[in-house]
């Protein structure tokens, strides 16, 4: 098969995988064809089948399951609700353009707390001086054993110390209750988001299909009166995730 | 040079340069040695070098500038903060996680604007049957002639026929003041968020590097009577944007 057709480079058969992908011939989920199929279809060397499927997966396109192959990757997003997670009174309005798994809600795995001087970045956001004490909480959030997020808090040692906020379980309510006890109950949020591409520990740690993208979160929590209690570095899996954030003209 | 060493395979080279890189003793803006500094300092063939190059380029970490090396990613971001973008009354706190070029407003470029049956995807979103007439508004952003966003807006037809909204130039104040005419203001807005590596032709029209991912965000602006009036379909580069949300508890 395909031995007296013209010899194809590894892009050419990349550009026609792409296009049964795009064309919707290859579904999400379906499985594409492999080293062998496509060595005995366009009568080319595995050298050549390898990187074209590797371009595939390094766009994201397709994903190799261990032992198993390659498939058309599928999204299947956790949806998170901003400001809906952090408020009490809930609105909603109109249609999602992605459907997502609404009941699916990551849980945190094996947290570990510790005190640390404040890197430089840590101690600039909450306003401290470099190397002052802060409370650090660092997670990773799982949806059936498959981890989403790593997730890393930072609180001013002074203003949480003596509070389950050192402890691994919180409490009712979790840390933000106890800030609120506490006398500083964070009231304003700011999210700032940037994309990229994982770093090695972050790869593995979430389980990362080639060609997948982070979100790196970092939330900053602030009392009434401007004082940042709590900075929050996440790091989500890019394919787990769809974000939704809802806000007024007048807010 | 090297060649009594142990021969190292791509991924142990690519291993001490992503060190390098982690530790700051390559700096962002910094070059990084080429195929042939690698091949000598490593006793390597070509392909392996390459090879060894590749594997940064898809992380991200490191970018090829035509005609003149690899170059460590720097990330200057614009910033794009919401909901103060969409409001009135701007309210601001804390610190800022990473520095962004603040004055750096990307500028629409070409807008080109049809009449079009509205696409499964958006009349579901507008509550529109399939097929129903919508104006579309599509153009890139560009910040200094390099393109940072593709944007698509649809209107439905029924709305804003007769209106400045189906001419290249919107006028003062843009759709939104137009939609305030025909007594339509959008005053509540949904941004759904993901992130993945671009399509092909998102690559050629962003200029992408290999290993940038793409912030695909949909936005739904609702009136205060929760009619969608808009659906704004954008992909950005996601290396030039920090996407900054602020919010309140009791919003």
């Amino acid at each position: 098969m395909g031995n007296g057709a013209t010899r194809m480079g590894y892009r050419e058969i990349a550009d026609e995988l792409r296009q049964e992908i795009d064309s919707g011939q290859l579904k999400p989920g379906e499985k594409v064809p492999g080293e062998n199929d496509l060595m005995t279809k366009y009568g080319v060397e595995q050298p050549t089948a390898r990187r074209a499927l590797d371009v595939l997966k390094n766009e994201g396109l397709v994903i190799a399951k261990r032992g198993s192959g390659t498939y058309v990757r599928e999204f299947r997003p956790i949806r998170r609700v901003s400001p809906d997670r952090l408020k009490t009174v809930v609105w909603g309005t109109g249609r999602s353009i992605w459907s997502a798994d609404l009941g699916i809600r990551p849980l945190a795995q094996g947290t570990e707390v510790t005190t640390e001087p404040a890197p430089s970045i840590v101690a600039h956001v909450l306003g401290l001086e470099e190397g002052t004490a802060v409370i650090v909480r660092r997670r990773t959030f799982a949806v059936e054993d498959k981890p989403v997020q790593i997730a890393t808090s930072y609180y001013p040692a002074y203003l949480v110390e003596g509070s389950a906020i050192t402890q691994a379980n919180t409490g009712e309510g979790g840390s933000y209750a106890r800030l609120a006890e506490l006398g500083h109950k964070p009231m304003r949020f700011r999210e700032e988001l940037r994309t990229r591409m994982p770093r090695e520990h972050e790869r593995q740690t979430l389980d990362l299909a080639q060609g997948t993208p982070v979100v790196e979160i970092v939330r900053t929590a602030y009392t009434n009166e401007d004082l940042p209690v709590e900075v929050n570095l996440m790091v989500l899996d890019g394919a787990s995730y769809v974000l939704e954030y809802k806000f007024s003209a007048d807010d």
